[in-house]
C-alpha cells in the first residue's frame, strides 16, 4: 500500500508512520517528492491491515495496491474454474441457460415450465421455494413443498435444479433437493450463510449485491471458497443507480472485467437486471456477446398471474424465440449454446 | 394503484385489465383521457398485488399509490414511538448518544472507552463482538468473550449496551448480554434475522442498507414490527453513491422525511456515514440540527491501532469536544442532550 | 397526472385542488378510495404544469402520466428516423461504426487513423478539435487547425467526419468542416447550444449526460428537434454510478428501451462507457447484440502517447480485430455491418 | 503518481514504463515488492499527464497522488477567501442567506419577495431571469425584463442580486444588473461559460453538477480562478443518487470536506438539495451546523402558483420561521447570522 503524507507533514510524523508500516510486517520505502512524501509499504499487505493507518498523524490518504481477494484471483489460478451443472459445464467456453419461474407455485406450473424451458434449450431449471420478499405481506414461497416439486420436475426432465437458500438452517434441506444453491443479492454479505454454503457439497450461484463493488463481490466469493467449496458461479443481476426506467442497471462490462480478475464463471441475470420482460431478450443476446458463461432467465406459463416477478418473466413463446436468437449470437462469438441431449 | 394503458391499447385490452383489477378485490375506475386511458384501482392495494399487472396486454405502466408499509406508518399511528435505552428514551423529543469502539478488543479497551464516553455525555456504549467484515481475512470479533466484556463495562458505568447480531443462531446469546440488538446494513434484508429479532424482548437498532430505498428500509422495519417487537430504531448510516471522497454519502434529509412517514425514532451514524474521523464532528452537529433523535458514534482510545474502522473513529478528546458542541446545537433546536445521571 | 391527497385531507382541500386542476385546463376526476382520495387530471398535461400542484394544501404527491417529450416520441412517429452519415444511414436496420482518436493531434496522426479505421470497416471518422477537458491545464484541442485536418482526412478517405462543438459561437465553424456535430455529455443540458445545433443543417450526435435520466435525455433531443433539425442520433456513453472499476457504467438496456420510446437512432460509445481499452471489444459486440444502430469507438495509432483518453483507445490492430468480431455479431442479429464501398 | 505493474510484468515492460515516466519530466523510483513491482513517479505530476500511461505494456493501474487542482487548493492558500456580497462577506466566519423565487415573474412578485426575505434576515435576493429548463415547453424566464425587475428590487431594498447566466453571450448583460453571477448545475462543465465569468468583475456562485465529483467541482472553479476572477463561491445543491423520495440527495459532508481542501466559501442550497418544501427548514439548520458559509433558499409569495419550482419553495411565513431557527443554530456554532442593517 502507499501511505500519502500531508504536504506539511513533519519529519516526526513521517518517522512515526514508517515505524507503523514496519510494525505491520511490511517494508517501508520513503519517497520524498517535490510536493509531498509518500511511504510505499511493500509486502503481502491485505486491505485489512492498511485501514487504520489512515488515522495516523500527518497522513493524507492510504492507497491500497494489492487486491484484497486471493483464492478468487486469476493471478493465483489462471485457468478458468469449470463447474458441472447437470449436462452443462460452466466455465468451459460454452454457454448454458438456466430458466424457470421466479417462485414455484404448483406442480402443474413448475413441471410445465420445466418441459418448456428444456424444449427451448435450457439445461437447468430455476424456481424459488424460499422467497426473500421486500414486504412481509408478499408471498414467501412454498418452502419444502416447493423443493419437492422442483425435484419432481428434475426427475421428469433431467434438468439440473437451481434454487435459493436464505438462511443457514435451510442449507441442508435445500441442498438435498437441488444441484445449485443460489445466494440472493440481499444476502451477498450474509457471512454466516456464505460460510454455510462454503461447507456444502453443492455448487453455488452467488448473486452480486445491488450496491456491492466488484471487489466486495469477489470477497463474498472468497468467503465461500475459503471454506473449501471451489464451485462458485458469480451472477451479475444489476446494480442500483439513479436510473428508474429499469428496475436495476445491468452493467455488462462486469463480464470481461471479472474474466480478467477471476477464474470463476460469470452468469448474467437479464430478468432482474432490467426488471421488464420486454428488455430481457435483447439483453440476453448482449450478455452472451459480452462473453457470459451462462444466463439465468425468469420464465412463467402466464406472467400476468405470477405470484412474483411477473413483470419481468417471459412466457414460453417469448423464451423460445429468445433462445433461438441466443444460439446464433453464441455461435457468432465462437461459443456453443449447450442444450440437453435426448433422454 | 393506477394502471396506465398504452396509447394504442384496444377496448378489449382495457376490458381485460379492468377485470384483472377486480379479480384482485379492487374497484376499477376507467378514465379516458385525451391521450390515453388509465384505470384507477381503488381499495386496500399492496404493492405486492399490483406487480404482475404490468405484464398485462396493452399496459404501459403501473403506478402504486398507497405506501406498502403499514404498521410502521405515521398515518396509522401519529404519535412517536418511545423506546427506553438505559437512561435515554429515544423518540421523546430529546437527543441521546451511543458511542464506543467498532470492535470490542480487550477489557481495558472497552472499559476505558465506556468511562470516557460516559464522561463526555453518552448514555449507551456501542461495541461489536460479532463483526461482519467484507474480507474473510479481517478480524471477526471476540464473539461471546466480547459480549461478556460489554456486560462488564455496563456494570461499571451503567451505560446501556448496543451490539450487533449477525445471525438467527446468535440472537438469544446477544440478547442475554445487551440492551439493544443492532442489525447491520448488510443484513437489512436478511429476513430470517429480522423475524428473529422481531421475537426478541430487546429493542432493535436497524441500520439502513447502503442501497436501500427508504421504502425498503421501512418494509424491513415492518418485518420486525410484524413479529410483535414494537421497539425499532431506524439508523441512517449513509448510502452508496458515486462520491468517493467519503466512504458513503450521508443523506440527512432522511431525518425529516422519516419523521413525516413513520413514528419510529431516527438515529444517525456519522462515522459510517462519512468514513473519515475528521468529518464526524460537523456531521454530528448537522444530524442533530436536522432533527435526529440520537447519534451513534465510533470512539476508540487510539484509533490508529484499532482492529477495525480506525479511520473513522474519534479519540476520547475529539469525542468530548464534539459532545460539547452537540449539546449547544441540541439546545438551539429546543432539544436537550440527555446525559447519565450520577451513579 | 394523478394528484394523490393526504389520507387526512379535508373536503375543502380536495375542492381546492380540483379547482386548481381545472385552472390548468385539465378535466378533474375525483376518485375516493378506501384509504385516500386521488384526483385524476385528464388532458394534454405536460410535466411542467403539474410541478407546482405539489405545494397545494393536503397534497401528498403528484404522479405524472404522460411523457413530457413529444416530437421525439415513438407514439407520435412510429417509423424510425433515418439519418445519412456519409455512406451509412443510421436507423435503417444496419450497423455503422464511427472511429478515430479522441483528439486530432497532427496531420499524420489523423490521416493514418482515417485510413486505418476505413480499412477495418468504419464509415465515419471521429476526432476532437475543440476538447472539453475536466482540468484547465489539460490539452484543449487544435481548434480550427484540427477541423482542417479532419476535412483533409475526409478528402483522402471519403469517411464522414464527426466532431464535437462546445459553444454556440463555434457551431457555424464546426459545421463548415464536419458532417455530424457532436454534443458532449457535459453539454447535454446546455440549452443555448442545443438550440444552436437545432438551427444547423448538420446531423447531431447527442451524448447522454452522465447523470441524465432517459427522460431528460429525450427532452434534450426535443430542444434540437423543436428548432427544426430532425437529424438527431442519441448516444449512450455511460452513466455515473458507484462503480469504480470502470470509469462509467454502460447500461445497454438503454438501447431496447429507447427503441421502444423514440424513433431516433441509438449509438453506443463503449470507449467512454467503460474507460478501459481492454473492455471495449466485448462491449462493442454486446452493444450490437443489444440492437444498437451504430458505435463510436476511440482508436489511436499509439494509445500510450495519446494527448487524451489513451487509456480507453484501441490501437489499429485491436480495432481491426474488434471490427471482424462485430461483423459476425451483426450478422447473427440480422443486421449488416456497413462498410465503405471502394473509392 | 504510482504506476502499478501487473504481477507478471516483464523486466522489459518495467524498463519501458520507467522510461515513459522520465519522458514526462518525472523522477521514477522502482519498488520491487513481494507480489508486484510499482513505479513511483515523483515531481509535479498533474492527473492529465498520467492518464495515458495506463495503456502502457504490463501496467495494471495508475494511481494519482497529487490533487489536480492548484489555485483552488487550501494547500496553496491556507486562509479563507472572503467575498463581498452586498452587506455580507462570505468566508469571514459568519452566515449569510440569499433567498427569493426560482423565477422572476412580475414586479409585484419580485419586489414583495425582496421585502419579505429582507425582513426575515436575508442579505441577497435570488431570482432567475434566464431559466434553464429540462423541457423546451417550460417557462424560460423573463430575460432582460426580469433582470431589470431584479435591479429595481435591489434599489428598493439594498439586497444584493444573485441570478443565473446561461451562456457566454449573456454574461455582460447579466453582470450589468446583478452582483453575483450564478452558474447552474447543468453548466458546471460548460467551459466556455466558466472562462467567460472568469473574465467578469462579478463574484460567481458555482453550483456543483448533479453527478460531479468534488474534484471535478474544484476543477470547474479552477477554470474561473485561472482566468483571473478570485471570487468564486462553491454551492452544493444535491447529487443524483438512487434515492427518489427527494429530488436530489444533499450530502452535507461536502461542507467540512471542502473547507479542508479549498479556501473558497461553501454555500448550501437546501431547496434543490431536497426538492420538497417541507424538508427545507430542517436541512437549512443542518447546513449551518455542518459549517456552511451561507444558504440559498427558494421563497415565493404563493408557491402553489409559481411558474417554476413551486414544490420546493417556502412561502414568506415558512421562510421567516426558518430564519429564526437558523439564527439560533448559527449562534450555537459560534457564527453570527448576518442581517441587513437598517436603511
Amino acid at each position: 500500500m502507499i501511505v500519502v503524507m500531508e504536504k506539511d507533514a513533519t519529519e516526526e510524523q513521517i518517522a512515526h508512520m514508517t515505524e507503523r508500516v514496519q510494525q505491520l510486517g511490511l517494508k517501508a520505502h520513503v519517497i520524498r517528492g517535490a510536493e509531498r512524501t509518500v511511504i510505499a509499504a511493500i509486502g503481502r499487505d491485505r486491505a485489512t491491515k492498511s485501514e487504520s493507518l489512515e488515522s495516523g498523524p500527518g497522513v493524507a490518504e492510504v492507497v491500497p495496491i494489492s487486491a484484497p481477494y486471493k483464492v478468487a484471483s486469476r493471478e493465483l489460478k489462471p485457468e478458468p474454474t469449470q463447474i458441472q451443472v447437470g449436462q452443462f459445464v460452466a466455465g468451459a467456453g460454452k454457454v448454458g441457460v438456466m430458466a424457470g419461474p421466479c417462485s414455484v407455485e404448483s406442480e402443474e406450473q413448475i413441471v410445465s415450465s420445466a418441459h418448456a424451458v428444456k424444449k427451448a434449450g435450457a439445461t437447468a431449471l430455476r424456481g424459488g421455494a424460499f422467497k426473500p420478499r421486500t414486504s412481509p405481506y408478499s408471498f414467501q414461497g412454498m418452502k419444502e413443498d416447493g423443493l419437492k416439486l422442483l425435484a419432481l420436475a428434475r426427475e421428469e426432465t433431467g434438468l439440473a435444479v437451481v434454487t435459493e437458500v436464505m438462511s443457514t438452517e435451510e442449507v441442508e434441506l435445500v441442498a438435498k433437493y437441488s444441484d445449485v444453491l443460489q445466494i440472493g443479492a440481499r444476502n451477498m454479505q450474509n457471512y454466516r450463510l456464505l460460510e454455510a454454503v462454503g461447507n456444502s457439497p453443492r455448487a453455488v450461484l452467488l448473486k452480486r449485491g445491488a450496491s456491492a463493488t466488484v471487489e466486495e463481490f469477489l470477497l463474498a466469493a472468497e468467503y465461500i471458497l475459503n471454506e473449501g467449496n471451489p464451485n462458485v458461479m458469480l451472477c451479475e443481476r444489476g446494480i442500483r443507480t439513479f436510473e428508474s426506467h429499469t428496475r436495476f442497471t445491468l452493467p455488462l462490462a462486469t463480464v470481461p472485467y471479472l474474466h480478467r480478475k477471476t477464474h470463476l464463471p460469470v452468469i448474467i441475470d437479464p430478468s432482474h437486471g432490467t426488471g421488464h420482460a420486454y428488455l430481457v431478450p435483447d439483453m440476453s443476446l448482449a450478455a452472451i456477446a459480452a462473453g457470459a458463461d451462462g444466463l439465468i432467465i425468469e420464465v412463467h406459463p402466464t406472467p400476468e398471474t405470477a405470484a412474483s416477478d411477473g413483470y419481468q418473466s417471459l412466457d414460453f413463446a417469448q423464451f423460445e424465440a429468445t433462445m433461438a436468437r441466443c444460439e446464433r449470437v453464441a455461435t457468432a462469438v465462437d461459443k456453443q449454446l449447450v442444450k440437453m441431449t435426448q433422454g
